[in-house]
């Protein structure tokens, strides 16, 4: 068998505007695009965290140190006032995830405390409101080892797939493939950037068309971060 | 200003078949999809290598740590019959990118000897034989430390950005924003994974709607590797 091809489209949603925390984000992506069942909504971390109210004030650069050594479970780089380190959840990222711009000024944005609850909170509100049974992953932007420039992550999901496990089906030419987990979350989150744009204030991206088979109960935390014991690069 | 939003879409190119040494990739596109100025074209590893015979004989598993031996500057890491390590292109990946899947039995694909140089290739017979102007992307499927799950990573690119520099644009706040240097080759790579489906034998995927200012001269091996020197985590 193995999964077939097939068209995607990634739709932003535009005139959202700027969130504010108590904002209900599935009723302004309801209000401002059209769901479809089996939709992919992805949605930055930037609009979730404000929703949910994750703000606080960072007055200079030693309270933003210390705003990001309580986000961490430990660091693993320090380079001039770069800090690369571990969060809680367990995810690995410059500053913790902290993040500077597109707040107020004087403010920083911290990471939802529980992304996938984010993400289930956000699926269930459009399933309840909306009618519809779509996936929701929260999104961020992390840079990566090896690889110059930051792409965008999956740090959340509920209703679609984080990794989908493809070990043992054949390949085209009928060999069993070895190794072919794919990590769709990631991939979804980088492809809804493109269609983003960077300064452009659209905090969410319908995706359509994804493989129907990835849809089910899901964990970025669960499926996608890798335990420490288990990274050889940490 | 800042980067617009706007709709993309992903189209498999739908009925290459198996490529075997000396095939034609810009012809097998050109016959199968209906190209368009600004589209890009993702097109895996394996196609390219089959095309350009970067093949070789594994007989066993001695034969092919000897080829994945050969095929790295520098061994990261190494643990089972698994080798991390970094090719002579200054990719880090698991095998040096030897695989035995999808070809056949007793063979295993090789890098392209010059990714960027192949996507060139490709870019320049499509411009010649096609008369259209895209950018051309070669795919590959990467692990990658901290996150479980393999994506699709650009590993040469033409005619589209590896790294697109906004530091310095306004966030959608007015404020500068201060580190978002986006790689749009990976992000590329990664959504056109989404439509190929693992096991289908679908070698490229045609993306429509790209931001018209991404498409430039460009370079995997220039913007998107990571010196060692640079590098926090090898």
């Amino acid at each position: 068998m193995g999964e077939r091809s097939r068209v995607i489209s990634l739709v932003p949603v535009e005139g959202i505007g700027e969130i504010s925390p108590g904002d209900d984000i599935a009723e302004l992506v309801l209000a401002h695009a059209q769901l479809a069942d089996y939709d992919v909504l992805v949605v930055t971390q930037k609009a979730v965290s404000k929703a949910e109210g994750r703000l606080v004030a960072a007055a200079g650069p030693e309270d933003r140190r210390r705003i990001v050594l309580s986000e961490s479970a430990r660091v693993l780089r320090e380079r001039g006032d770069l800090l690369i380190s571990e969060t809680h959840h367990g995810f690995v990222c410059a500053n913790a995830g902290v993040d500077l711009s597109n707040v107020s000024e004087g403010w920083a944005s911290l990471l939802p405390l529980d992304p996938d609850r984010s993400a289930r909170h956000i699926r269930d509100a459009l399933r309840a409101r909306g009618g519809v049974e779509v996936g929701v992953i929260v999104s961020d932007t992390f840079g990566r080892p090896w690889r110059n420039g930051l792409t965008d992550v999956a740090i959340g999901c509920a209703g679609i797939a984080g990794v989908v496990d493809l070990r043992g089906s054949p390949d085209a030419g009928g060999r069993t493939l070895s190794a072919t987990e794919v990590c769709v979350a990631d991939e979804l989150a980088a492809a809804a950037e493109l269609a983003k744009g960077k300064a452009s204030g659209v905090p969410a991206v319908v995706v359509r068309g994804v493989d129907r088979s990835w849809f089910r109960e899901a964990s970025v935390k669960a499926e996608v971060v890798r335990p420490y014991a288990l990274d050889l690069f940490r």
